[in-house]
């Protein structure tokens, strides 16, 4: 047995005999000793192995990297010099006194401090990419995370329930992954979204408190940072208002951030409302990070002389919004161009600015093509509303609203975060939490020409809000909120509609009728009718949370085995084909077509 | 908010004004006030409704079962004669003095107290079934041992680490679900039978300690206690023996059992081989309760006159066992008959016995068709070896082993739960673990005529059996090990093979070619090469776990949302028929003929 991990050996060992087990980080000879750098999950102990003890060095000069050993030996002091400070065994060695190899090693098909791997190469030999420090400590960051969590929830009295993995298609949201029955030929179980369904009947069954640390599943074409399944901490309660709601949850991930990092969260959460995180930033999930905001001008330009302007000033479904970059007189011309390429992604037809080299002087002190075109007196109201001093930068956005929303609010967050940001002043560091709330009910959709449900259609529309359900519904606002850190949305949730005749109206507005209703979520409409309380809850994306505590590039660094962007898993290369007579007893068959 | 859970309004709370909140479990009308039993997940409280509070009253009157309300009022002693002594909160009423319906109820299906529902009705209103106290308790006892469990194994330094739900199918083993790729056409899923290969995988990576409650799959045809989804807590550690192993996992239990319902088990459980639990009881899991065991007869059976016997003595493939019945002699002969009839279900063609009337007058006190057949000698070794007395019953198994192990083995237990066992002091209460270990590394198929592989393919042989895996694969043992609990195997596990070649000899043995076993386990194959630890774990059923303590009658009885045997849930009607237009991004179509 152990004496305890390598990384744990320290001075409390001194002069004492130890057993540890590992594998070779590193080997090196140096005057005639062999070191052995041993490596496990708790970090890094320093080995020597001296000529004198014959049978030991041989062993020692036949292992390589990654061997898997134990040795046993002495624990002294390390010569003078050759402490490391970076290490907590870094003060001490252990004298070798035996050594066994518990296994050999191939040679690795890459060095494990090597941080130019491909993500190719990563994934396809995850189990050695898994061996490196910074993955172990990524998955053992997941792991106390997803503990606090639990202790958190216990403490307060939520039950972890499982919710089913193979459950009904409902052909809404996102697009569900199949899985055919055997027993029931021609029938699909669809694996979960979310455990939504079924949280709230655990709700009406009278749980009370739920949640879940659970698998959900989307089969959705994969951008960046999406995998097929991810995992939810998925939570409701009953008989708590919206702010009670919130309080427990953001409890949790300040107790989540103190426990797991020693970091303290504000207390409260700020909140916002999405109206006015959208006028504000452009954003629902608004990076507070970066100190730049929109000003909105809309009544300033509607008689300028600048159609760009003035046409979306005039049009209430577009806005004209000024974003100030203190001390962006100063940012080079190129820099400007990429951020005009910028964005273009986002569906903008220009980047309009006004470098302000005199606040004063108006209009000769704003350099820019577009001033001649609007008048000294919308100037003059522009430079005092968005407060810009000599020396500023102003960018314009003017364009239907959700261009302008998208392209600044895009903009907004690059310039925060980039070099000229962080030196100007314009990106605070640390952690900056925000609750938004009072979302709308619904999203219209210009296409379909129809309203969707912002959130998913449980949603409870505000108190007051009922009427609007029919006569506005694009002016009814919700009981939704999202938690947003650092402009990642962490988790987001609602209280839900406990009762029958609301939700009655809220299908009405998304044009689902009784039939379709009842095909889709009868057993839902049935559950509400047995005296359902009053209740809501949240889900918190897991992956996102730890990637953003672990300082990750992507979910799948603090994911064990992910999937690549098509959905592939190239260490076991799933998906795979299968035997036909695996189909048969499935009942399906592959079309012909679709498959070379 | 609510002071607290109506079932914790106690005598603490005496003269205070509490809020509460809950469902109308029943309402009276007695003498003019009305009272009402208000119930939630910790249990019921009594609220007294005063004619006087016209308001309440009113309302009151106008509540039924099943409608959720919210109460305030006083905590007062109950009138002597009335104090209910079933109840927490017995002691105590809560006089009313406002009262408001957070929602009706339409009239339920059944009662909630009806303990006579069909397992239909309580699938289908699932939703109302989990109100009943049983099953809220159930589904709250099934947290606390998973709960339990996770403060166990973190304070050891398991570490729970995620495995992949979309895998790859391998066929071996039960039937997989699988999950059609849309983005890989033709391709498929599968959903895990068990994480076994990633868990191995993740102590190469060096995690050292795993574990997991996660749901497992299996496409099998269900048998009254299986379900299509499954929880299993999944363990693997690096670096210990199969005694060291155990030590851990025992303790586990010890502590859930300790902690979560306050019962000692033994310390430590006992051991036995499995070669010992067949002899003894013809099963791996015995029911170490029922005080009853298999005598083997087959040397004194060889030259006996009853062909019955003497053919199976003769036979290394068969065996003759006597079970002795203490008592037994009082037994009727429809009780016998019952269980001769019983026994054939395991395929045993015949049950003889033996009534001991007098032991010591041999032939003649030994009452039986059989006994004129067994010359006097053997009947004298017989009565010797099994320790029979006057008044005793013999039962006798004769036949191939696998017939006289299941059939004998289940007779045993039968009569051990009988009410004849029961009074006769042939079943003992209470927990009794085993762990049965030694398990044969193969199983013979003789219709296949194949080997197969007993636990799994990555199951290490016993120290010094890596010969036999050539020579004599029948009689190699493996590092295998079942923890069985009151004649249920509550888990099971074992060494694993860390080492490539053995790896190989494994899979020689199963007559698995390198080819396939590439194709199959390729990826743990690699893994192993790279300094792969010794490792070993175990994974136990979280729903036969709690079924287990929670007394119930089926694992369905522990699980939320359980599917029926055809593999259905009643609640939401999955599986279902999906758009064919689902099935066309998937790349797949419905077989014609199979599909009406």
């Amino acid at each position: 047995m152990r004496t305890c991990y390598t990384g744990d050996v320290g001075k409390q060992y001194l002069d004492q005999t130890v057993t540890l087990f590992g594998w070779v980080h590193r080997r090196r000879d140096h005057g005639g000793v062999i070191f052995i750098d041993l490596r496990d999950r708790a970090g890094l102990a320093q080995v020597v192995v001296d000529p004198d003890n014959v049978q030991a060095f041989a062993i020692a000069e036949s292992i390589r990297n990654e061997y898997c050993i134990r040795i046993t030996g002495l624990v002294r002091v390390r010569p003078e010099g050759t402490v490391n400070p970076d290490l907590a065994s870094g003060e001490v060695e252990v004298l070798c006194r035996e050594i066994e190899v518990l296994n050999a090693s191939v040679t690795p098909p890459f060095q494990l401090d090597d941080d130019n791997l491909s993500e190719t190469t990563r994934l396809t030999h995850r189990v050695l990419d898994l061996r490196r420090p910074q993955m172990q400590n990524n998955l053992m960051l997941r792991y106390r995370v997803a503990m606090e969590v639990r202790k958190y929830l216990d403490e307060l009295g939520f039950v972890d329930i499982e919710t089913p993995m193979l459950t009904k298609s409902t052909p809404e949201g996102a697009r569900d992954y199949l899985v055919p029955s055997r027993v029931n030929a021609g029938q699909f179980y669809a694996l979960p979204q979310s455990p939504q369904l079924f949280k709230q009947m655990l709700m009406v069954s009278g749980f009370d408190r739920y949640y879940q640390i659970t698998k959900c599943f989307r089969d959705e074409d994969l951008r960046a940072d999406r995998q097929p399944e991810f995992t939810q901490i998925d939570c409701e309660t009953s008989f708590l208002n919206e702010a009670e709601i919130r309080e427990i949850f953001e409890g949790m991930i300040r107790q989540v951030f103190a426990r797991v990092q020693g970091t303290e969260l504000p207390q409260p959460f700020p909140t916002m409302t999405w109206a006015e995180a959208m006028r504000r930033y452009g954003s629902d999930k608004p990076d507070l990070r970066v100190k730049l905001e929109f000003t909105d001008i809309d009544d300033l330009m509607r008689d300028v002389d600048f159609k760009v302007f003035s046409a979306p000033a005039n049009d209430p479904a577009s806005r004209v919004v000024a974003l100030r970059v203190p001390g962006g007189a100063a940012m080079p011309r190129s820099e400007i161009d990429n951020y005009t390429k910028f964005v273009a992604i986002y569906g903008a037809k220009g980047l309009a600015y006004i470098k302000v080299n005199d606040a004063a002087a108006i209009p000769e002190g704003l350099q820019s093509p577009i001033v001649k075109n609007i008048h000294a007196d919308a100037l003059r109201q522009l430079i005092e509303r968005t407060g810009a001093q000599s020396g500023d930068l102003l960018f314009f956005g003017a364009d239907k609203a959700k261009v302008v929303n998208d392209a600044m609010g895009a903009l907004r967050v690059k310039i925060g975060h980039s070099d000229f940001g962080k030196t100007h002043g314009l990106f605070e560091t640390g952690w900056q939490p925000l609750w938004v709330i009072d979302f709308p009910m619904f999203e219209y959709d210009e296409e379909e020409g129809r309203y969707f449900a912002a959130h998913h259609p449980f949603t409870s529309p505000k108190d007051g809000h009922e009427d609007r359900l029919e006569s506005d519904p694009g002016g009814a606002l919700a009981k939704a909120y999202d938690m947003v850190l650092n402009g990642w949305e962490l988790g987001g949730g609602s209280v839900r509609i406990h009762r029958a005749d609301i939700q009655q109206k809220v299908f009405s507005a998304l044009n689902i009728d009784e039939e379709e209703a009842r095909l889709k979520f009868g057993f839902l409409l049935d559950a509400l009718q047995y005296g359902a309380p009053p209740h809501g809850g949240v889900a918190f994306g897991l992956d996102r949370l730890v990637t953003l505590m672990a300082g990750a590039e992507s979910i799948r660094d603090v994911i064990a085995f992910p999937k690549t962007q098509r959905a592939q898993c190239l260490l076991t290369q799933a998906p795979s084909a299968v035997d036909e007579k695996q189909l048969r007893e499935l009942h399906i068959r592959l079309r012909a077509t679709d498959v070379k």
